[in-house]
């Protein structure tokens, strides 16, 4: 492998050439006209304008990029995370055209992106599922008898879904009909495919996904757990490597399952098996994602793999390079995603400027990003402006770590998600690792953010304003900092 | 301890408040005139101003240190390195005034300032030393006896030296009386002592040394080594751990003689026992720095410790939180030291503005500096602007991955060590790991960094304009980069 092409934007742009620079490998940017000045396409070798901003008319256009590889010379093409990452008609294609698709085949991406077909590969390993239908839903009658089994509240999800779309939650039998046939509808404008299903529901469940490596010679192994319950509309926004709650035994167990549903579709690659995990630590496979997750650091920091560098080395052909007995898991890893929205505003995407964009340094901290001071932030594409990485020795080290490094991080012109990570890291049911997906709804209110004044805060701004203009003292402004504009690096005091 | 005063500037005043960041301990930086702007007195939660610029009118006033220690309120004092780091007047008196010095006790500074009075110390534990003298020469005759047992060459050294200075090489007999006399007038009008001792003159030495910890209970323990050999006038330049040449058994003997050496002091704190290592991995124990060193870094990296944080648990009078068992090597770390210095000539320190300065990111990559961009470099203090550090799951990774920092890092307006770095990191004898003391001596010239033009390019530069000049082509400037002007990141192509 000579050049690759990355078929992305970004963070994930950039972090994928860093690692091919590292090995020797060159580079191609493919960009949108909107990202002509981003980092990734200074950084890359050559760069390919592909068209016009948004997505569809440049990094959704499979045609282009191959384009751009022939016309480069490059061998391989590496997708990212998002965008064609899951399409396995692009992955078909970049094989055709005599390229490496840096990823799995197009056979294992389209069985893992039918929920109900991986749910059927899966079965014959016997990996655990949530009970429920294991097919298309034919009839009302079928689903009561189903319910009958599982009981309710159930959950009826769109065979072809992600992100949440066509997924319902049925309370009791009188919903029953009604909620099948919306969820049919719904599925059907979304994804073109009517096929839903039914699972139990699991309350209170945590989101607990295995990485995987598989080679192209039959072997497999796990890279241990993350722990992304904490989420705001079906997205994660603090990942976590290890799980605080699993124990040795069922971290091998979950592993263990994870290969099998990778050996069910002969997966090679890097892969993320999800699964549900519920508070007697029952876990159920919910789907496979065939692609580098954006949260693949944590795992990288606690087991020193690069897993880019993985990614290729597996695409060459190569074995793998480590076996499942030489892994072991080292200290602790926590990632905030850092995203253009506004916290207290029910995490609305916020747009504009990075007039300030610094970040934090020193041991122990990583940040994965794609912007620079300066930059505005397009409306195309995927909020996220960065990812920050703590390792620590232990889970409070990478805590407290993760913290100080919120408090260095700079940013002005855009709210981002950097407040509520230093809430969320502060709650106790983080601190204690006794969370599950519900996290948000549960505890955070706007008004908890740092700078966010609560009603008795402004009460007193409000009273303390009063009596300085009663004692005539002279006039000083009682402000509010704004929840969006965040540093510590200001010193309290200085004597001189 | 609630409160810590920093004394001590620049990056490593930094890495300190870090740390004690988080750990929940608030911190005082005290600092020059000079230094008002700087990071570091920005980060602090106080700051005081202790005089001008020249270090003997603030950093290295002791009194003024302490007294701004008991105006902020703080409970202790972390030296850093350098200035009043290994003063044991300074840690006394910091004690004395009822406030904790993060470091050893007095005594052990003490003893081990004395080159001679250390290895007296370590003597007692049958510490391997260069054979020599172990008490100041006292005659011409003494000189001829012990040289009868050691033969040529040798080193006379100063037992108050350091740097180099007092330090000469005997050839042979005829020089020896003239080099004794020449020595001890150095070494009287440098460190007002006289004393010198002579030591067999190893050859093509090996710098290593032994990262020690030991509490004040009596438990000591080391973490492994750091490989430093890679020195320009008696200073390092770029450090490794683990070091390629050890095996287990020679670390494991290194790792016990220099606790031994701890133990001769009655040692606690951080501690580094540094020891020549010949050719045949004989090691010979040199002196101890009983203070935190420029490259603890690539221990750090490869320990996963935080050994800020373990001075303070040390010096809050705690228990060594791990045991020697427990200590175990995790892949490899290389550190650059980014000097504001000019390679191509003779490393001089070079001055002047910080106009473009980005630092590098991604996975494994650490920066530990005290500039930001558009900031002059005082030309009071250590020329150094910045340490790099690269972590890798094997050397190789660490190297390559270093070398793709080096690229990314951008620093106009001044010269520095980096393109040195780069040079460095891809010489046969560096990847082999097969170098010494020597390394620079033996193999740099400045004409191969680059962008530095050899005489064959600058022939052939010269031949190329002329054939412009005589075909009447349009007048094209023959640019030659300038050495300290190094950045990679621009792409090579671009097509649009």
């Amino acid at each position: 492998m000579q050049k690759i092409v990355v078929a992305n934007r970004g963070e994930i742009a950039l972090r994928v050439m860093r690692s091919a620079r590292e090995m020797g490998i060159a580079t191609v940017a493919v960009y949108s006209e909107a990202d002509r000045n981003m980092p990734f396409v200074q950084y890359a070798d050559e760069a390919v304008c592909i068209g016009p901003a948004p997505s569809n008319q440049s990094y959704l256009l499979g045609d282009k990029i191959i384009a751009a590889a022939k016309s480069t010379g490059a061998d391989a093409v590496h997708p990212g995370y998002g965008f064609l990452s899951e399409n396995a008609g692009f992955a078909q294609a970049v094989k055709d055209a005599g390229l490496i698709f840096i990823g799995p085949s197009p056979a294992a991406i389209e069985v893992m992106g039918s929920k109900l077909a991986a749910k059927q590969a899966a079965q014959s390993y016997g990996v655990p599922m949530v009970p429920g239908t294991e097919t298309p839903l034919r009839s009302l009658e079928e689903a009561r008898e189903v319910v009958k089994k599982t009981g309710f509240p159930i959950l009826i999800k769109a065979s072809a879904g992600g992100g949440g779309k066509g997924m319902r939650v049925v309370e009791k039998e009188a919903e029953l009909a009604e909620q099948i046939r919306l969820a049919k509808s719904e599925a059907l404008s979304a994804f073109g495919d009517d096929a839903v299903f039914i699972e139990k529901y699991v309350a209170a469940p945590r989101h607990i996904e295995i990485q995987v490596l598989g080679d192209q010679h039959g072997h497999c192994i796990y890279l241990f757990e993350r722990e992304c319950s904490i989420q705001r509309r079906h997205q994660k926004l603090i990942e976590e490597a290890p799980s605080s709650v699993l124990t040795p035994a069922i971290r091998e167990a979950m592993g263990k399952c994870a290969v099998d549903v990778a050996r069910a579709c002969n997966y090679y690659g890097a892969g993320t098996v999800e699964f549900l995990v519920d508070e007697q630590l029952n876990f159920y496979f919910l789907e496979m994602n065939t692609r580098l997750q954006v949260e693949h650091p944590v795992t990288e920091m606690i087991t020193g793999l690069d897993l880019v560098k993985e990614q290729i080395r597996i695409a060459r052909g190569e074995t793998l390079s480590i076996t499942q007995e030489q892994l072991r898991i080292n200290g602790h890893a926590i990632e905030l995603r850092i995203c253009a929205e506004d916290p207290a505003n029910n995490f609305l995407p916020d747009t504009g400027r990075l007039d300030t964009y610094i970040r934090p340094q020193g041991y122990g901290v990583r940040v994965d990003d794609g912007y620079e001071q300066g930059m505005d932030i397009p409306i195309y594409y995927d909020p996220m402006i960065a990812k920050l990485i703590a390792w620590g020795a232990d889970r409070e080290e990478a805590r407290l770590r993760l913290l100080r490094a919120i408090d260095e991080y700079r940013v002005t012109g855009i709210r981002t998600t950097l407040p509520f990570g230093k809430w969320a890291l502060q709650q106790p049911a983080f601190i204690s690792g006794q969370f599950d997906t519900n996290f948000i709804g549960k505890y955070f209110q706007p008004q908890h953010l740092e700078g966010h004044d609560t009603a008795a805060e402004q009460a007193a701004a409000i009273l303390a304003a009063q009596l300085w203009q009663q004692l005539a003292a002279p006039k000083t402004a009682v402000t509010t900092a704004a929840a969006g504009n965040h540093s510590n690096w200001k010193k309290r005091k200085t004597r001189r």
